[in-house]
């Protein structure tokens, strides 16, 4: 080894030791007779010192004043006690005196600075990736997430689970998101796509017997790219046969449990289960965070019939109740009112009732209801003397969305969403389906190898859009973190739910022949779900942001800035294909 | 769950608890008052039973008539002690005595047995690929290869190795073989290439200071497929910076040490280095399999100038001494003859000496050369009585490969090719180029950024074709199961390493222009290896065929007969990319 320690390790107990360390010069200061050096490694910094005594020290400080930051140096030394000992850093006790010091490669002055708060945009952050990686933060994510996957490959092994590579190479299903294409030259003019999820080949891997499946796979989509969305991307995969719901729940459960209290010690509480009903009508969203309350209430009926056009002509007057904001300034409530009409949110307007300390109300439809009526909203509200309500209206949907912006917007304002409190759920029973606003079709909520709930297998005949799915979804702080459903396991329930979704016998013969085929040969009951680990990852980390916890991230037109890919090929290339460019 | 236990785990100590199992139907006996079912999943088979007593059993009785094998089926009964114990199974001890049974899926009759010894052909088991899984055989190797995976990820964990995820989304470059490429849509016009190794992601990881990185990663080469060859396959990927050669080799022979110690029980040996010319010289192979001696043996100097013009005119006259032959027949003798001469080995013949019991010699080549010269042959090949001489002559590299062949061949006859001992070593000090008998042209013999020896580093200059690198391969019983090498590092090292592959300056900067960028920044010394992570797996399996190790293998045309991919895409999703076919 071209060191005997990291640059993190040494302390007291190392006095007198002579040690080699190799890493990266962090900082330089000559202070002529006396030169220090800061060097870098991924386990942390320690001192370098060099007194000027004269020939026996000429070498090393000839070498020491060719340094320049982030040339990679290798350093032989005594370890001696501090001076005055830096409590900011563990090796802060000691500093190393130097004997030998040799260059082992130059650097030019980096673009940015390689320190915690550094001076490098995004832009330069990712087309010098490598050196981005250095810094502290990078890399604590990285290591962070390494750890993250051992813990659940750990869990899961224990609890019987295999992990089984499926293929990269796979075939093209226009069911979805758009697949990336791979021509192949052996099989010419014909296609493989990279998979958007192992879903057919996890449950052929149940009817295959396998029982507990599970994997930490890259996942393909070639979908227009919005903020924090990545083409390929890296999922937690697991599928249990011989189960039902709450068996995954349980297992699913008890791994978060497992991961927050190894790698965070945190104790996370139980998971309550809310409908998806209840998740929307409460919170406006299929993935509410929970860590505060602040429920939607229905006001359509008291707030109706009193003249106000406005909530008459709307299909919703929904409201929300911020506690202790009665004192909101004019200024504060102008502020809100803008935010809410914003293009993001879209609201036209925002009515608010102030519930004074004195029993009195406030509101901004003073015309249209008296205290009288704005009592009723209160107590309907639950709002008590200090509380500020909330209120939108108009399209049942709509508003719900607007105003569960609002509502996390609000919490956000009070203080109510801390990064270090997780309050996690299971959100259950989805829709089966989902209609396709622009071309009026159905299309499947989840996938469409999920399962209807048993009481509602007679709507998937008749009604399918009024059935609900065995799906679920779990949820942390507003996240949704994984997904999954009980998967329909009968071949004559799947032609059913192609039937429902559009496809006709051939189509679905042609994509999904081969499930259906394996569902003929004794196909057990299963089961799974799937969790998003980068954004797992980000949560564990407690930021929003997934783009520091991939290595090589690409940026939102899908190219990889620092190898410049994708990239033209030569023409020789695409001959062997047989494919030509338009 | 729809079971109380699994068909592997009920023993005499559960006699009497009422369970619950749930599986696939093996085997239905109807002896008519009474019916046997064997039920099977992932963990055992377990015996069901059930006695006709009349109404009391009618519904069990009937049910279990309808059932055929593969049916699946959920089973509820007392567990009971068997009249006669099958000990075979580990469940032999116990029977289920049926109270319920019901059918969770039907199956119709799969097209071949779902046996350890199975009926079905190659073909057949690939396009029923899930039911070939439930074979225990294929099953068995599915959990091994997840196990190795476990077990190398939990040794470089507490190595201090970090798993990072590297792209699949990357540039296409010309260097080695083919890559697939993937047209980006988002960048009309331009492909990624799918990696044929993260590589240079690895490297760049060094150079952002990672310091110990590995991956168990999918890798791509769009090459014709020989036997047994994968378009997409698995590598274990590892570097560390700062470290020598034999910092690598001792880390990766402890972890080699520490798999078949775990999944084993088996101490392998300490690892011999071995030089690249040494491995050609006595074996003729870089892979030598050195779990048998029988090295080669120069005899040009006692076998030319005889007479003999085949050996006349031999650039090379090799031997190997074959123990305890020398009673070989005639038939025998003329079956190994037509064995080199084979298209496959293309030898023109096989020259023999027996060294017969009592001192003489009898040789295919009696008229040219008498007992004297026989014995001297003998002697330089440390023969003894008992023993055969096997020769073979003509052009060095053609007879190394050749006699390489008929070594292995001799060896597999002796029985010294026991595939339950594992014979490890490195081979060292590989050439540092290769040429192309087709071009004329040299190209790197492991990769671009392998290093040359420190001795070597003038010739890199003058006569690079002459120059070592500081490369090694692991070889266990003949397969190389890994290589690597210590990288360069230094950007003026690199060019001129592109120089003497024939790059020019703007096809380097092009291909590789990031690395070369990176390497100015503060590149550590670095090195790495990679496994063949199937090829391992086959290697602790003790089989030659790494198929059964993957999940869902292609054929050699590169299809996947199952899903039957890859196929013709729509002209839509075509023109979204900008492409047609040709």
């Amino acid at each position: 080894m071209l060191r005997t320690h990291s640059c993190g390790e040494l302390r007291s107990s190392h006095i007198n030791e002579v040690v080699t360390l190799s890493g990266w010069v962090q900082t330089i200061r000559d202070k002529g007779g006396l030169i220090w050096i800061d060097i870098r490694d991924r386990y942390g910094l320690t001192q370098l010192v060099v007194e000027d005594e004269g020939e026996k020290t000429a070498q090393i400080i000839e070498t020491a004043r060719k340094l320049g930051r982030e040339f990679v140096i290798q350093a032989k030394g005594t370890v001696i006690a501090r001076n005055a000992a830096n409590p900011n850093i563990p090796t802060g006790e000691i500093e190393i005196r130097l004997e030998e010091l040799s260059i082992l490669n130059e650097s030019l002055t980096p673009p940015f600075k390689i320190e915690d708060e550094t001076d490098g945009g995004e832009d330069l952050r990712m087309r010098y990736r490598y050196l981005d990686i250095r810094r502290n933060d990078v890399r604590e994510k990285l290591v962070l997430r390494h750890k993250v996957a051992q813990a659940v490959r750990s869990y899961l092994s224990e609890q019987e689970f295999i992990e089984v590579e499926t293929p990269v190479l796979i075939k093209s299903t226009p069911e979805g998101a758009r697949d990336f294409l791979v021509p192949s030259r052996m099989n010419e003019g014909q296609f493989y796509a990279l998979p958007q999820s192992p879903q057919t080949f996890k449950q052929l891997l149940m009817v295959g017997g396998m029982d507990r499946y599970f994997q930490i796979v890259k996942c393909f989509r070639d979908e227009d790219l919005r903020a924090d969305r990545q083409p390929e991307f890296t999922q937690i995969d697991c599928e249990m046969a011989f189960v039902e719901r709450d068996d995954i729940l349980n297992i699913f459960e008890e791994m978060m449990k497992y991961l927050f209290k190894n790698l965070r010690n945190y104790e996370l509480p139980a998971f309550p289960h809310m409908e998806y009903a209840d998740a929307m009508r409460f919170y406006g969203s299929d993935k509410p965070d929970t860590r505060f309350e602040m429920k939607f209430v229905e006001l359509n009926e008291v707030a109706q019939n009193k003249g106000f056009k406005v909530f008459d002509d709307a299909e919703a007057v929904l409201g929300i109740c911020a506690e202790g904001c009665a004192s909101y300034t004019r200024k504060q409530l102008d502020e809100l009112t803008n935010w809410v009409k914003r293009p993001q949110i879209g609201a036209k307007g925002l009515v608010y009732v102030k519930c004074n300390e004195d029993g009195t109300f406030k509101s901004s439809v003073d015309k249209f209801f008296d205290q009288e009526a704005l009592a009723a909203w209160a107590e309907k509200a639950g709002a008590k003397a200090g509380d500020l309500l909330l209120v939108l209206s108009g399209e049942l949907d709509t508003v719900r969305k607007q105003l569960g912006e609002l509502r996390l917007e609000m919490g956000e304002r009070l203080g109510l969403r801390d990064r270090n409190v997780f309050s996690p759920l299971w959100v259950v029973n989805f829709p089966l389906l989902e209609k396709d606003e622009e071309t009026g079709h159905y299309h499947a909520m989840h996938h469409p190898f999920t399962s209807a709930l048993k009481e509602d297998a007679e709507l998937v005949k008749t009604e399918p859009w009024k059935a609900r799915a065995n799906a679920y979804d779990m949820v942390i702080n507003g996240v949704e973190v994984g997904g999954g459903s009980i998967r329909i396991h009968d071949k004559g329930d799947q032609s059913q739910m192609f039937d429902a979704l559009g496809f006709t016998k051939e189509e679905a013969q042609a994509q999904f022949g081969f499930l259906l085929d394996a569902f003929q040969y004794g196909a057990p009951p299963h089961g799974g779900i799937a969790f998003g680990f980068d954004r797992l990852c980000a949560l564990f980390g407690g930021v929003d942001s997934i783009r520091d916890f991939i290595a090589f991230p690409k940026n939102t037109s899908g190219r990889d800035v620092m190898i410049d890919a994708p990239s033209p090929v030569n023409n020789d290339q695409l001959k062997d294909l047989g494919i030509k460019l338009k």
